[in-house]
């Protein structure tokens, strides 16, 4: 069997930690994967992995590559500044070729930009040196239902994701919804593009958010920009993924996630799930962005499908 | 002659520093203002000075009270919330009779929903505790220029305001902006209301802009949301005032607030003028939002005038 070509570029920040870059190249190989690395993949300009004009080269050569899958090697922040330089058609041409876009966190702004120029698939999954690169140590290896997921996407095997809830489903009949449009990703980066042309119009979608590093009164604030810009009623679900690294403090007197949680779901007639296995956490799920799904909800089960 | 009444409410954040809640009121009394507390100021629930219901009551009792200045406790978090159960009629029908309203940073929130909805023009200033609570020790009191301005808001005799920038006007002419609105806050605050029905559709306007705790990376992401949506370049000027809290680290590597302003004026044709006294900082001015003025900038020198 011929192996699948992966191509690793950098449109965001500078990678900073080669070893987990090193890391991360080795994994996929020994997983089968023919590995190539983008000529800038290791750039880097300030906080960035080479200035505007590098980073849109580098996109637009993992456009080019030909290869399976274009991977990002991490997020950090680059993506929002060069939206207005990205060639939008000849991504969309490169994912209509074969070749698969993944990765996470400031990706979020390519994707969403994407869907809005285009309305092409890509992959909310891992980037290199976070996903593939971790650890070091025997005892710190890339998760499992991660790797598993990956390999789906890479095969065109993947057609769905099953979890369980924080709380159950809280109505007698269960929640089905069909033929759904699934989108999103990080929140901050999503709440930053409110407004502006690279923001997708994505009506009775299935929409997964997750974050890192955000206090939940920060969460609180981007989710009201969401909803009072009609964008979460407009959605057919509203499904929140992973948020951690933030701390509480004494001046939040009860504030807590869970607080928000019920909030939103409190201001808003759209079904609210929670503990989707996907954000800045180890074991996590791969979601084709901009792809029609079916999401079903039974007590804390639920069940995303997406087909072939 | 009669005493100015001034009337003080918590909308957003719990009070916590309550010595500094008294300093406050004690200075504004030594400063001869007659002031009014409201029942629940000192209120708290969660983060919050109050559930939602409270917050939204004490709001419109400030706008009831005949207050000369309706001056709200303190910032934090909490008027975004609310924003659909404010009667904005009833605030602005309060400004009318002459209530002044004044505050700063989350009350942003409030003071753009309102130019939205009403067109009423408010005050961006001081809040009680961090502009007249201040120190304690003798070494600390609340700034000579903030209380002038103040005393000048307060009696009607503002006429405007001057600064030196940070770099010189870099055109040969002069700037010369007439009659345009003034507007602005804390770009966190602004930046979470883009798309929303709570943000004003202001054309040739003067935008000014502060925030604290943010890094110029996410200063820039918020700058690039407010220029990608078409809302900077449709001003006549952007106004920077003070950023503030934020620390710069290893990976950085030179990026640097100065950074985001030269990248920000590269990007757009309307001029960027720097340094405004205005911000999380004690030395500041006091500036009309919604109303409309005129600006001139020469040099390092820049005036804003907006007339009685």
């Amino acid at each position: 069997m011929v192996k699948k070509h992966i191509y690793i570029y950098s449109p965001s920040g500078a990678v900073r930690d080669k070893a987990a870059f090193k890391r991360g190249v080795k994994r996929l190989a020994a997983l089968g994967y023919d590995v190539e690395l983008d000529a800038d993949a290791l750039s880097s300009h300030m906080r960035f992995a080479g200035d505007d004009d590098t980073r849109l080269a580098a996109i637009h050569r993992a456009a080019a590559s030909g290869a399976d899958i274009a991977m990002i090697s991490r997020g950090g922040y680059g993506l929002t500044r060069i939206l207005d330089g990205i060639r939008y058609k000849t991504i969309s041409k490169a994912i209509e070729r074969g070749t698969q876009f993944v990765g996470i966190s400031d990706f979020t702004a390519f994707q969403m930009a994407l869907l809005a120029k285009t309305g092409a698939v890509t992959w909310a999954g891992p980037a290199l040196c976070e996903g593939f690169g971790v650890g070091g140590a025997p005892d710190l290896q890339p998760d499992d239902i991660m790797e598993d997921c990956f390999h789906d996407m890479a095969s065109g095997q993947g057609e769905g994701t099953g979890w369980r809830q924080n709380q159950a489903w809280p109505r007698a009949t269960p929640l089905n919804v069909h033929h759904a449009t699934v989108w999103g990703g990080n929140l901050s980066v999503l709440a930053s593009m409110v407004g502006t042309p690279y923001f997708p119009s994505i009506k009775s979608g299935i929409l997964f958010l997750e974050d890192v590093g955000e206090h939940p009164y920060q969460i609180e604030r981007m989710l009201t920009q969401l909803l009072l810009a009609g964008i979460l009623s407009s959605q057919k679900a509203v499904v929140l993924g992973q948020f951690t690294g933030f701390t509480l403090n004494s001046h939040d007197k009860g504030f807590k996630l869970n607080t928000v949680v019920a909030w939103l779901q409190s201001r808003l007639k759209v079904p609210v799930l929670t503990n989707l296995p996907y954000g800045h956490v180890q074991t996590k799920v791969l979601l084709p962005v901009g792809k029609s799904a079916d999401l079903a909800a039974e007590g804390k089960d639920v069940m995303l499908v997406w087909g072939h």
